[in-house]
């Protein structure tokens, strides 16, 4: 499946892009973008014949891998027959599309606004929150990732945040549970859960309860690390929004879809917000789409006045089509389930292992397609095997672990002192293996860097 | 060209529609959405067999008509090859897509960051002149759209942004040069445009120039009312933005690819801004996408450090290649050209004899398929035919002007009391003719609510 190398092809691909390209996240002069030819399933090669097993699916988006047959022909029919259509007009595939979504989101969110990705779901989730209350404040977590705009981007936990901070009020940030890393100095599952809920509720007493519109959450945090939230801590938001009039939104942009093995993580904590943010998996980014997904009550509260927010995209009929064709297979295909199986029965058992056996492994976590391996120093002290935000020498270990995994012909994940293994929904057994052997060999590299 | 009714099929699409998808900028319960059943070139129709002339471009995006078979093929094509790739990498159709439109951007705006539409561009395009010059604010001009998201719908100077007021710091208004509504009580244009660049420089002094990172202007701004600004007025602005280290960034979200007769407006007036936002008409909207094209000084200003955003989707392949049909066949079969010649020889005449038959007209303005019908209930008064943001009763003479041109077979752009003329760049003059009748028509049951 992989043509003939075609150098020349790719070095021209190469220069236009250097010469005009703005890349995301980057200073433009110390990169070098690889110029990728192709892709399948869950491989992709670039024009020199070198493959790889993409254990990033993209950015963790590509749930169903790269050129599924039937989201192809869905994209090329909708394009023959009705490729665009403003917002303001009922559409087939945009009317398809929300019910199959509405069909899966949990309790009543059973209303759909499209967006063009995850960020502008959440910047709208966050007005549609602060006028159904009438309050301000959004409450986020350190340790999160909500988006590249200004206002998700300042509910981000992470350094990306930086830059932009100013210039948008209302954001707090507090902390979530992460017991490998506790802020709150628990030892079991369930002292992290309690003292985490506990936080968060004299957090909303010292901000003010009448002042706070919305909680704000990835379901399991993405990007920041994958922290699975202990049993009960979600019920216990929840809990805390309701006693306290708060809408809570769980960000499910990253985990929705299929990649935890469930439709949504939410379905995995059994519980249900009051909004959902949806992009990603939503139609595996063949064609940009996001959304949000939204309770009976804060429907209501635009049903007889207008909601202030719109785009010329939303519910693009050609990007509906990907999310109806994509939904009807992941369901036909039993996509869910793979994620859910090959995760529990390959993936998680491969990743125990290969933390028995390297010391530069910290700890596993994760559930479905959707695992941190948080490398570390040591195991004793968890020191992070490069510090917080490092750039340059000081992340040298991490850089040496992403080019032996590239060397063995796996694509990693690679965020701080984390790899994570975000594969496709769909791989199979043998691609796990070949994956978990590759990661076998680029974190002897790891280790290397140990004390 | 028009398929045969199937009523039976619409109402099912309207039916899920009602049930599932949340509209942009609507109270939800009090729309009613048409269904439609399809479209191709400037026509689209409904299930019941109607079929209407568009004269909105959707919303002012499908520049090149709808269906057009290059575009189709090579989404279709794309789709069939890479549909969708992750941002860090090269990719063919993401470096020619950037290749083309650096090379039709004025000036040395030769770097290329794309988003997923307008308000993330203007989002991105604020962040940069913030870092670029370590200045908060941002200047902005009432009468003006820039997007829905937070930081974008806090710059539209528009009735959008009053919901979001709030939570956003740093975005001062000022007005820009309109002289039919004079805020500068000036007589002619030249007046209009000395004074508006007087008012501009004082808020300029009395903000504290220091303090100012950008003044983002549309070239000529769209939905706000197609105020073409007099000669001099941006010429001005660039030579106040170089005098105070000030970012100049032009919004050619509507303007851009062909709307004005010109590649992009900044065209007309011979300016160059530092950065320019695009969406729309770069593909005409066939698959989500914008961008803001970068002046050399300023990318590198991220040359060596990071540029602090980005999103998931940005250069996605599908946009990419329609973007590349797009540009191409907008070269190839002239439509710039189009909208130049049809607009000034057949749409411009049209307009301004309507304009003397119907005492409802107290201005037309514009320029190539870019053209609005300020509506007024009295000539000498000016006063506008409906209020601002006029809604229910209020807008009963504009609903009654828009139910007229629909019972005549077009479907005409309005906003608050103003139609915008804003057909497919690729409009025939048989077509231009056929809309002209049925506003002439419509405008008639306009005159009867004049005094």
């Amino acid at each position: 499946m992989t043509p003939q190398p075609n150098p020349q092809a790719g070095a021209a691909v190469k220069a236009a892009d250097r010469a005009h390209v703005f890349h995301s996240w980057s200073a433009q002069e110390l990169i070098d973008p690889l110029a990728v030819a192709g892709a399948e399933g869950s491989y992709f090669w670039d024009y020199d014949g070198n493959r790889y097993l993409d254990f990033t699916s993209g950015l963790v988006y590509t749930n169903i891998g790269y050129q599924h047959p039937k989201v192809v022909a869905a994209i090329q029919e909708q394009a023959a027959t009705l490729t665009t259509f403003a917002p303001a007009f009922a559409v087939e595939s945009r009317s398809e599309a929300a019910r199959l979504i509405a069909e899966r989101t949990p309790g009543d969110l059973d209303k759909i606004f499209f967006t063009n990705g995850g960020a502008d779901a959440i910047e709208h989730a966050v007005r549609m929150a602060r006028i159904h209350t009438g309050r301000p404040k959004v409450l986020t977590a350190y340790r999160s990732y909500h988006g590249g705009t200004q206002q998700a981007v300042n509910m981000t936990g992470d350094p990306r945040r930086w830059a932009s901070d100013s210039g948008t009020a209302g954001v707090v940030h507090f902390w979530a549970p992460f017991l490998y890393r506790s802020r709150f100095y628990a030892e079991t599952e369930q002292q992290e859960c309690e003292r985490a809920l506990e936080h968060l509720e004299t957090t909303i007493a010292f901000e003010g309860p009448g002042t706070i519109a919305a909680i704000v959450l990835e379901t399991i945090p993405g990007t920041a690390g994958i922290m699975v939230p202990p049993r009960g801590y979600l019920a216990g938001v929840r809990d805390l929004c309701d006693r306290y009039g708060i809408v809570f939104v769980l960000d499910e942009v990253m985990a929705g879809f299929g990649r935890t093995g469930e439709w949504f993580a939410a379905d995995l904590f059994e519980v249900t917000p009051d909004l959902m943010t949806f992009a990603k998996g939503v139609n595996s980014g063949y064609v940009p789409l996001g959304g949000v997904a939204i309770s009976g009550e804060i429907a209501e509260t635009f049903g007889k006045r207008p909601y202030p927010g719109g785009l010329t995209y939303s519910g693009h009929p050609l990007a509906c089509a990907a999310a109806v064709a994509t939904i009807k297979l992941m369901a036909e295909e039993g996509v869910v389930a793979n994620a859910s199986v090959v995760g529990a029965q390959v993936v998680e058992p491969g990743l125990r292992a290969l933390a028995e056996r390297h010391p530069s492994v910290g700890e596993v976590r994760g559930v479905g397609m959707f695992w941190a391996l948080e490398l570390v120093k040591n195991r004793e002290t968890r020191e992070p095997l490069v510090p917080y935000n490092a750039a340059g020498e000081a992340n040298a270990p991490m850089a040496a672990f992403a080019a032996a995994a590239k060397a063995h012909g796996l694509w990693p994940f690679v965020n701080m002192n984390r790899t994570h293994v975000v594969p496709p929904c769909t791989l199979t057994e043998a691609e796990a293996k070949e994956g978990l052997a590759a990661l076998d060999a680029a974190l002897s590299m790891a280790d290397e860097y140990t004390e």
